[in-house]
């Protein structure tokens, strides 16, 4: 088994998985433009995100409400700099709520007891 | 802010982001039909998934060798049983180890800190 390419494809496919939480929790540390959002993920996730996967999914978020944009003009070029609002931050908490919950559920996480009684999450 | 409509819409998105690593750890407790995997997410994650997302994706996790699967004949109808290879034990421990990277990274799980170190992926 080639264990380097599994880890990698599993890694990628996580962090594209959680991707709206994970734009969501970069934007509440600080206000960033694309360009920036692209090397943090790169950085902390070790995975490389391309522009055209990116920018229309910031501009989706933009749309639900969840970010706000501004543009900065002293830069050679104009750049959008991306902020989160208050609904982005209430959605970020749920995520944050909603991984814990996944996790709980997940046995693999959760290999004390033998028999694990499920969370119920409320629907 | 419809709260409910937001907290849905992210256990879904996140239940779906997180879905191979929730199939291998499933299957991995024991064997099952597509139909008792689909409740059984149901009713642990609280998201219902329809056959035509769940059945090729069993058939995807199956041709990259990370389940197999059985026919078992004794039921009326004849359903298929897959279960976790040992390549796919390997896989789900990896989705753990990244799924637990991701989360020390996201500043969300980790407010303890004021400036918080990125672990790095290697990568």
């Amino acid at each position: 088994m080639m264990t380097d390419k599994y880890q990698k494809e599993m890694q990628t496919k996580l962090t594209k998985g959680l991707l709206d939480m994970i734009v969501l929790d970069l934007l509440d540390q600080e206000p960033m433009h694309g360009y920036q959002l692209i090397s943090r993920i790169r950085k902390s996730f070790g995975v490389s995100l391309g522009a055209s996967t990116v920018y229309p999914f910031l501009d989706r978020l933009e749309k639900k409400g969840y970010l706000k944009s501004e543009w900065n003009l002293d830069s050679a070029r104009p750049q959008k700099i991306f902020s989160l609002t208050k609904d982005g931050q209430t959605v970020l908490n749920f995520a944050e709520g909603s991984l814990n919950l996944i996790r709980m559920n997940m046995t693999a996480f959760n290999k004390v007891h033998e028999e694990q009684t499920p969370i119920l999450v409320s629907h």
